[in-house]
């Protein structure tokens, strides 16, 4: 039985709306980021990093967004969420990926998180007036050359959509302006519809 | 015929090195990051993010490190550089690659780059001051807990393997003590023995 660690708000939503999307056997623990539960003893036994989401499976612990989603997909093949016979298509989608966890997710991570590259409140307080332009930037090249629509790689659902669906969240939180992501948005509200999205939103919010 | 764009002393080492480890037919164009020729309008059609490595093939652009390097391992499968038929070995070593780009090369990319998270030079000197901290915490990472050796997954050398030794090129520059890292550098010198590594340094340093 797969075991899936995550903490509200936080970019764990992709993998946890994959597992539901494929039907997996799961279960979850909810970490308490206000106690700093991600850097207890016993969770750095799990993860030692200190981070969400981690993915325990019957041959050891998984992290790493899109390393995790990508799993997901090929260890459910019915579900068909990423293109392993076709190695450019799969790459494609693993660069979409990416993208979100080493740009659009680390400009994000700037306006709470400055702590992890800076010491001064003042540089903290410079990151985040940065944040709607950065993190805005980042959204403006995926409405623009990126995402195909309806769904990211086109007319096929993968585990590019929830992976992009999760960093959405954030957009107004970061004050970024909405009117320029008109695909983002759809796709969001697409998303949203979703049974498996509405299941595990639910869960994590209660 | 493939073709790989980057610049000297950047991560596209990384796809550069498999590209000659896998024996690929390619051609490389060098970009000059001190004439910004990255963000050329020639280039920016190449690759809208403004950024190196890119890998122009028959069916289009790829970008996205961890992508490009899974794209090559699977487009010469006779070479073996990552398990695609082991759902689970695979996503060890794309995790291992997702971290690579997202928490080490952003720690480094701080030095530098601060002017992608931030504006004032106070801040840029805040985040100078963290590099031999926040690098070298992410390399004791690796070396206590995911290098396995002598390669990083253990027997078998595969796509972390280029990886890692690129972000290692940087470790001198970032003020890292290197004396808490002796598998890194063990690792750093096996891979400069290996003659595709030889060659593709001898070109790009030329």
């Amino acid at each position: 039985m797969l075991k899936h660690y995550y903490a509200t708000g936080t970019c764990a939503l992709a993998s946890h709306i994959t597992l539901e999307e494929v039907g997996a056997a799961y279960t979850t623990e909810r970490l308490d980021f206000k106690n700093n539960q991600q850097n207890s003893a016993d969770y750095l036994a799990v993860n030692p990093k200190g981070r969400v989401p981690a993915l325990v499976t019957d041959r050891g612990v998984l992290t790493e967004t899109p390393a995790m989603l990508a799993f997901i997909a090929q260890s459910f093949p019915q579900a068909k969420l990423a293109p392993f016979d076709d190695a450019f298509a799969f790459a494609q989608a693993q660069a979409f990926n990416s993208y979100l966890c080493s740009t659009v997710h680390v400009a994000h991570a700037h306006k709470m998180r400055g702590a992890r590259w800076a010491t001064d409140d003042a540089s903290f307080a410079d990151m985040k007036r940065m944040i709607p332009k950065t993190v805005g930037a980042s959204f403006a090249l995926i409405e623009r050359d990126m995402l195909r629509g309806p769904w990211v790689m086109g007319d096929t659902y993968t585990i590019c959509d929830p992976y992009l669906f999760t960093l959405a969240q954030w957009l107004e939180g970061d004050s970024v302006d909405l009117a320029i992501l008109p695909k983002v948005i759809d796709h969001r509200n697409r998303m949203s519809e979703r049974p498996a999205v509405k299941k595990v939103l639910a869960e994590e919010r209660s």
